[in-house]
């Protein structure tokens, strides 16, 4: 007899249910995106989907129709009918026996939820803290895979310091990306944020935040910083797709310049409105 | 409305079973064991539930009582009345809506799985071939956590070249460990292996290894091999909780020594069949 337990309950393992057997579950063998809409529009759907495909491709799951996903997800956006949508799904490589070596024959498990995103305009008007955070993460962070562990002690490390965010400095000493945003400063006029390796999420609002820049004139750099240039740094701020740009004030407990959201930072948000419009 | 999505099927966020909400499979949350029994009796249960509670405290779960868990470990081992046994459990933080920042009031999710082992005495008689892989792994392995998925594409890599196993090879070209086992080689009359650090996990298998070897005097050296050393050592093998000893013949297709298993190997095999007497 093959036996199960789920938290008190002793079973036979026939009966116990698939969503148990998951190997996103057993391994974080899975991918996910998080999307979001804005006055009923899903932004930058094509980027996320792409982006999606890459994820799948890069860890081998092979047998997931991304056009098919991308209906799923607009037929559940559609039934929500929430104007303001978090969207988050995920893809794993299916439910079987704990093995690391995947059955050939596994199928997939799709999961999404749908949420309202209530606004929170005093992130944006106030600005938010970061602490730092080593970056013991994986070297495939341009996967967006399950294995989040990382992100979620260093969250967890954040909350514990009074910050609502952590950034990862790795070994070099350098800052790669926060536990869920992208991280960005500007220094001497130029905006400054970390190439896009395999030790970075390409980010969506990345990539909007740089056109932003563009639009209002603000020449970009990619170059990561370091935990002392970003304390003495004109502006910070964070970018992440639920809550596009989010001003930083505080870096490990130094004020950043005034201790308030800087100008280029509040252009770059007024800018980044055209996007959505 | 809040709403969810299950493979085809659309539903109320309320009515979606705690399961699909685990923080195990949103973040790979969680950390777990694997046991084995010989003959009704399980092996090295102190060593495994000492590691256990070492992973539970390094990732901050720290409302379990280790205790409990163990007495619900013996209870399903007993009802399952398995003589050789295969024992798989975990614990996450638990389940919620999903946010990398744990609610306070989480409470944690246990799953267990009893399996019957199978003997598969063409392992240890003929040995197995394993591959090298880059060790793309996060900077925590010595928490055996349920951010798995380096170790399975690892281990798929393994596959299609036809190995049983992936070893890990870190930037400084070193051999860290299996993708779920560790590493020895046998060179110049002693037994190498990697020394514990925070990129290695703790084997207990390892642990009665370098036990067996002083028994049988040889003598060990905690020194990690390169693919190189390893590819013109005597003898090579892997130790794994559910197989302890597996002799390894072929590295990176190179066979090692006259491609059988090494003499060393078989008197630690032999060596190790005491602790389980």
């Amino acid at each position: 007899m093959q036996l199960a337990m789920i938290n008190d309950k002793i079973m036979a393992m026939e009966d116990v249910d698939s969503a148990y057997l998951d190997r996103g579950l057993f391994f974080g063998d899975g991918v996910y995106e998080v999307l979001r809409s804005y006055n009923g529009k899903i932004f930058a759907l094509d980027d996320h989907f792409t982006r999606f495909a890459n994820s799948l491709k890069a860890i081998e799951i092979t047998s997931v129709d991304v056009a098919d996903i991308r209906s799923k997800v607009l037929k559940a956006f559609d039934k929500a009918a929430i104007a303001n949508a978090k969207i988050y799904f995920h893809i794993t490589r299916g439910s079987g026996v704990r093995d690391h070596l995947p059955k050939a024959d596994l199928k997939p498990n799709f999961f999404l939820t749908i949420s309202e995103l209530k606004d929170n305009p005093k992130l944006k008007n106030e600005g938010v803290a970061v602490s730092t955070y080593p970056d013991i993460r994986w070297k495939r962070c341009d996967i967006k895979s399950l294995n989040l562990l990382p992100n979620v002690l260093a969250k967890g490390d954040a909350d514990k310091k009074g910050a609502w965010e952590a950034v990862f400095v790795n070994d070099d000493g350098l800052i790669t990306e926060g536990s869920s945003s992208a991280f960005f400063g500007i220094v001497k006029g130029k905006l400054r944020t970390s190439p896009l390796k395999a030790n970075i999420l390409p980010s969506i609002t990345r990539k909007y935040v740089e056109l932003a820049a563009n639009n209002i004139g603000l020449p970009t750099a990619e170059k990561s910083l370091t935990p002392k240039e970003a304390q003495v740094a004109d502006e910070l701020f964070l970018a992440v797709t639920t809550k596009d740009i989010i001003p930083v004030v505080k870096f490990d407990g130094q004020p950043i310049a005034d201790a308030k959201p800087g100008k280029w930072t509040k252009l770059l948000i007024e800018e980044f409105k055209k996007f959505i419009a």
